[in-house]
C-alpha cells in the first residue's frame, strides 16, 4: 500500500507542477480569502478514483465537495487534502502540500505530506518512524516553549484567541506560513516546537499519525481529543512545550 | 565587480552550509531573541577582507560589531547582512540569506540577495533588470491590496502598530518567515503584494536595489525616505497597495 500511495503521489504532484503553467480556475468558498481551484478537484477525484479500483471497500473523507463528511470511522478511512495551502498555492505556487492519512478504526497508521514544489515527501507509519523521502528521519529533541519557534494561524495570533499572541510572545518568534502541512513538516524536522491553528481533519489527519511517532502531543486546544468531524482550535507542541501551554495559558 | 561578488557569495554560503554540521555558537544581542552566531561574524569579516582587499578605498557598513554605523554615504558604500534571518539560521537551518549591496553616493547601484539552503540568487541593478540565478525575472504584477498576500513582521502585526494589523486583515492574507530577505524575494517572485517590519539598513539595502527596478514603492512606514542610519518602521508593496495602505491606514 505505501508503495501505491507514493506513486499515486509522484502521478499528482507532475500533473500539479504542469498545471502551474496554465491558467487556475479559481473559486471562493465560505469567503474571499477561502478558495479553490480546479486542480484540487481534480487532484481529489484522482485519488478518489485511484481508491476506489484498488480499495472498493474503503471509506473516503477528502476536503473538496461530496466528500467532506463521513458517516462513520469504522474500517479502513482515507483522509484527503489535495491541495493543502490552496491560497499559497494560488498567489505563491509554492508552500502548499498533498496530504493523504489512513486511519483504520479511528487510529492513524499512514500518513503522507508531499511538499509539491520542494519535491520532499514526509511519510510513516504507526511504530515505523518518519521518513523525508528515503530517509529515516531522527526523532526531535523535546524543546521548551522559550527555546523554539511556533507556528500560528495569524487571525488567532492578533486576536490573541485562547492567548495565541501571549503564547507566540512567550515563544522565540512566530511563524505563519499558511499551510498546515508545512507547519507540521517544521515539527516533524524540528524546526518549530509547536502549531496552533484552526483545522479541519483533512488538515491535521496525516500530519497526527507522524507527529505521533515521534511523541509529540496534540489535542484541540481546550486539551481534549480531536473530534475529527469538523473545524476546532487545533494545538500540537513538544511534550515540554504542550505542558507549558496547557498549564500557564490554557487552563 | 558582479562576478567577484558571485564568487564571494559561492564561497561564504559553501562556508556556511558545511558550518550547519557543526554546532554553532550562539549570543544574544539587545534580547534573547536577538541572536548573533560565530558563523555572522565569521562571514561579515570574510566580505570586509574581500572588499579591503579588491576595493580598498570603499566605505562599508555591516550588521555585526565594529561596522554597524557610517559616518558618510560619500563615494562607494558596501551594505552586508551576512546572516539574515539569524533565528531562522540557528532553529531551521533554512530560510536565511546573505545581503550585499552597493551604492555610489547613496544611491542603490547593485543588490544581491543569496537564499543560501535554496541556492537561489536574487541579483540585480541599476537599470539592469533582476535576475533569479541566470534567469531574468519578469514584472510582477501591480496587484492590489485586497488580492494578494502580504509579508509583517510579527510584533506589528499582532500590536497593530500603524494599523499593520488592519492591512493585513485587508489583505488575502499575512505570512511571516522571520527574514527580511525572504519577504522581499517574495514581492520581487510576485508572490507577496508588500512588507511592512521594523528594519535596519542592511536589512533592505540590497532589496531596495531590486525592487526599485521593478517599480515597487517604498518609505518608512509614514512615507517619508528610509534614513539609513537606524532601525525604522518599513513599507515596500506593489504601486496600487503601497498608495491605499498609506491613504487608507497610515496618513
Amino acid at each position: 500500500m505505501i508503495i501505491e500511495i507514493k506513486e499515486w503521489l509522484a502521478e499528482a504532484a507532475g500533473y500539479i507542477r504542469v498545471s502551474l503553467t496554465n491558467q487556475l480556475t479559481v473559486s471562493q468558498k465560505s469567503g474571499r480569502t477561502d478558495l479553490v481551484t480546479n486542480i484540487d478537484e481534480e487532484i481529489q477525484s484522482f485519488f478518489i478514483k485511484k481508491i476506489n479500483q484498488h480499495y472498493p471497500n474503503d471509506r473516503i473523507l477528502a476536503e473538496e465537495k461530496g466528500f467532506n463528511t463521513i458517516d462513520s470511522f469504522a474500517g479502513r478511512v482515507w483522509i484527503i487534502d489535495p491541495i493543502d495551502g490552496t491560497m499559497n498555492f494560488v498567489m505563491e505556487q509554492e508552500n502548499f502540500c498533498i496530504m493523504i492519512a489512513v486511519y483504520e478504526e479511528g487510529v492513524g497508521q499512514l500518513g503522507f505530506i508531499y511538499d509539491v514544489m520542494k519535491e520532499e515527501l514526509y511519510w510513516g507509519g504507526k511504530n515505523y518512524g518518519v521518513f523525508l523521502n528515503e530517509r529515516k528521519l531522527p526523532q526531535p529533541k523535546d524543546v521548551t516553549l522559550s527555546e523554539g519557534l511556533i507556528g500560528m494561524n495569524a487571525y488567532m495570533y492578533r486576536k490573541n484567541i485562547y492567548s495565541a499572541g501571549e503564547i507566540g510572545h512567550a515563544s522565540m518568534g512566530i511563524r505563519v506560513s499558511g499551510c498546515a502541512g508545512v507547519e507540521l513538516i517544521a515539527m516533524l524536522k524540528g524546526n518549530h516546537i509547536g502549531y496552533i491553528s484552526n483545522l479541519s481533519p483533512w488538515d491535521y489527519a496525516a500530519g497526527l499519525v507522524l507527529i505521533n511517532e515521534f511523541g509529540f502531543k496534540y489535542s484541540n486546544i481546550e486539551g481534549k481529543p480531536l473530534a475529527f468531524d469538523k473545524r476546532e482550535y487545533f494545538l500540537a507542541a513538544t511534550p515540554a512545550a504542550y505542558t507549558q501551554i496547557q498549564e500557564k495559558f490554557i487552563q
